[in-house]
């Protein structure tokens, strides 16, 4: 949690992603990683249980409370029994491998706040190890509750192996990137085998959470044959392409009950992957989103079998009027497992600022009932995001995702908007930049045309000016005529 | 309508709201002012009329299909039948002065596409006359409907001026504005006759339509007393506070039918102020709110029947469960007259960032059927906007606006998408840059990581890279095992 001070000797508690880099007390080593918080913690369960220890929703299931549920209970203001409750009905997942202590635990379900996924990583064609670990500083600095490392050039290990060390947020990747790259690129030499020992290399690691692209049904591919933008997920069309050139079954899906075991023995969370989501508006809700997303409903319920957490990855770009549906069908063909979308973007209109046209379907899914959303930077369908585009596709899921807490009405979400208003209304300036998402800018853009100090104690602003502006007006009206002036005999 | 040209040969129709300014045929002298295309037809009716030629609503009612509602029918791709037919019902409105003949007629209602207002104009604390004009410019540039000239300061008659002679688009005022700045600033002072000539004079000058605060009667201005944030319409806190000062009833509501007068005359169109909009979420839905909005639907009705057009004005700040009752309200009380909103922001935290909390509501608001949406800009709350932020006020507008289009279902609203979705899958990357919204920014966004003219065919971008292009995996697979590949027996 952050305390954001007020100039009336009062203060706020907001939720908080940032781990300790935002604490100034406290230094850390890139090279050391972040102190290991939860190692006690796991530590003790195996001295219980031994290697077979259960996963969070193993002891959700038999009733009990886990540390991570204690501290996210903290986070979230709810009672640690609702965390369990969750957790144990398979509507909620905390993504946390027992190899990754640095972590401060954080839950996804549709009953807590709703949670912003930033991915980074490099490309091929851009990018370095320390500048992927600064944007996952930067990302968390700016809210992100999980990031995804989607790296796929070279270093591919050791540049997630520096993001683990030092995150203090969960980390979830998609292992056939890496597999990818051991076959030298081409879909068609993917193994079971090579991709089974890339998923116990990345568990061994810490990895939280694993986008397993397993419903991609060698079937389901023909049924994108009349879309306008095709297979649009990387994985997805790795996949599609295996399963097209050796004519056989998506090998994710004959395997996934291996798979399963494998992750339930670090309490590793599918995040199970639309393969075949929607890349344009006119693919929206078609038949190959909609057969994948059955299968996906039924791989969760075989996983949530043997105790391992699952969430449900969505769309994509779809139009305002075609998300409610999306979301019922979800939450009917899979079971209320948390849904994890990517936007979705409401139009395709403007490449450049896909961060708006998708944070409007963010919001908007957030509402539904879509538990994580994946932010998208203004650089989607163009190039790698930098620094800037991180900063600027996490401000507006955290609008998105916090309008979405306001409407769900969240207990205790419009605490903030009220702190924010009543500063606004008292004129206090710099309370007013404090609260802000982002307090550097809105000081900056109040700045550029008062700059001068008295104008944080003025009664007005460049806006409207002093004769016009309105809640000036408004204090001038109540101060004269009484806060509860009686209704005028007219 | 502006064509785009595309690679493939073919082309795409956009609708365009930039007048001769993107003609690079055309030379216009900011001195003489645009072309003025409505002259010879206001001109004919005058002769067949006399001074008492009928309103847009007076000719749509007795059936008579006007010239403007020819112009609009091409540009909406509707018949011109169906204009007449919204204008007569009261559900569509087409502001246009009879001495504003530089205008490309619009039509601003639920049935026809949706709108985006963009407001300039100078305070106080700053900007000039030539400043304000290339404002107007640049806010049509990037799509805006209409504009809303709010000077407050010095020059606010030249201004208007300078602004209407030059604008292709209809013009808005708030005359309380200018009635202020004649009393020397003091609300106390106002006076109906004051308020008249100030009408008058901007009749004359071509205003199209003008922002009326005579819903906020007397009684209402103790409702707010308990609200976070009070007043937060300029114009509404002046009429509030002229109630408070005299202990009376709104002049603009008792002189209503004399005020309907004059705007026949000139056929210019009532935009029916929300004064007490809320200013927070707290203060959304609330009895102040909707005690106005009943009288604004009383008055729209008074109006009508004297055949002047009426749009009301709706918020401002409403988080997204309360939106949708917000519009059914306006619909019921106000006889379906067009919905004319400020966004509404959906929450209040992220001051600088206001132009996406509010293009979140606004995309909602234009789908459940507002017809024009005024936009916001990132120097909401905190300064006058600059060419920058008019810019980017407008594009998450349009953005707002055409996703609503897309989800309403307006017929020809999915072509654009469809076309650079075609684009993109082809990597025709050009075609792709002129299509959207804002093509320079697209294609600087590539360029920045892949700036080499063969990266123009290339199938893939840095996002990805060459060995992760899931849509150029896709055309492998296709061009490999056909487009229509039969389900795989498995
Ligand atoms: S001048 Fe306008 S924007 Fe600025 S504080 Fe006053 S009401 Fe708010
Ligand atoms: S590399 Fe990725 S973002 Fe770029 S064109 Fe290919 S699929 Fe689209």
């Amino acid at each position: 949690m952050r305390e954001v001070v007020l100039s009336t000797g009062g203060s706020i508690l907001l939720y908080d992603t940032s781990g300790p880099y935002t604490d100034e007390n406290l230094r850390t080593d890139v090279r050391a990683g972040l102190p290991k918080l939860r190692a006690p913690w796991t530590a003790e369960r195996a001295a219980r249980a031994g290697d077979g220890a259960p996963t969070q929703l193993g002891y959700a299931r038999r009733g009990e409370i886990t540390t991570e549920m204690e501290f996210i209970a903290l986070r979230e203001g709810v009672s640690a029994q609702t965390v369990r409750e969750e957790v144990a009905a398979g509507r909620a997942v905390i993504p946390a491998n027992v190899n990754h202590p640095e972590i401060e635990p954080m839950v996804i379900g549709e009953a807590f706040l709703v949670k912003v996924n930033a991915n980074i990583g490099n490309s091929a064609v851009s990018s370095s190890i320390e500048h992927e670990v600064e944007k996952m500083v930067w990302a968390t600095r700016w809210g992100a509750d999980t990031i995804m490392d989607l790296s796929t050039g070279k270093d591919i290990h050791q540049t997630r192996e520096w993001i683990l060390r030092n995150s203090p947020v969960p980390v979830g990747t998609v292992p056939i990137y890496q597999a990818l790259e051991k076959v030298g690129g081409r879909p068609e030499d993917l193994t079971w085998e090579v991709y089974r020992d890339t998923v116990i290399e990345q568990c061994e690691q810490g990895v939280d959470y694993m986008t397993v692209h397993a419903g991609v049904r060698a079937d389901y591919v023909p049924l994108t044959a009349r879309r306008k933008t095709g297979i649009v997920s990387r994985g997805g069309s790795i996949l599609a392409a295996w399963c097209m050139a050796h004519r056989r079954e998506n090998f994710l899906y004959e395997r996934f009950g291996e798979l399963t075991e494998i992750l339930r023995a670090y309490d590793v969370t599918y995040s199970l992957g639309d393969g075949l989501r929607p890349g344009s508006i006119y693919d929206a809700n078609d038949r190959a989103q909609l057969a994948e997303l059955e299968t996906l409903g039924e791989l969760g319920r075989l996983a949530r079998d043997m105790d391992v957490q699952v969430m449900i990855e969505g769309p994509g770009h779809v139009p305002m009027h075609k998300i409610k549906e999306n979301v019922a069908l979800q939450k009917r063909l899979c079971d209320d497992a948390p849904f994890y979308t990517l936007g979705p973007l409401t139009t395709d209109i403007a490449p450049g600022y896909d961060h708006i046209t998708s944070a409007i379907g963010a919001a908007m899914i957030g509402w539904y009932g879509t538990a994580m959303l994946c932010y998208v930077t203004p650089k989607e369908h163009l190039g790698l995001p930098d620094l800037e585009d991180v900063k600027q596709g996490m401000i507006a899921y955290k609008i998105a995702a916090h309008a979405a807490d306001l409407a769900k009405g969240h207990p205790g979400a419009q605490a903030w908007d009220d702190a924010l208003s009543d500063a606004r209304f008292e004129f206090r300036w710099e309370d007013q930049f404090n609260l802000a998402l982002d307090p550097a800018t809105a000081r900056a853009y109040h700045d550029e045309t008062l700059p001068a100090a008295p104008a944080k104690q003025a009664h007005f602003c460049s806006m409207c000016g002093p004769h016009f502006c309105s809640m000036k007006i408004t204090h001038e009206i109540r101060s004269r005529h009484g806060e509860d002036a009686e209704p005028v005999a007219v």
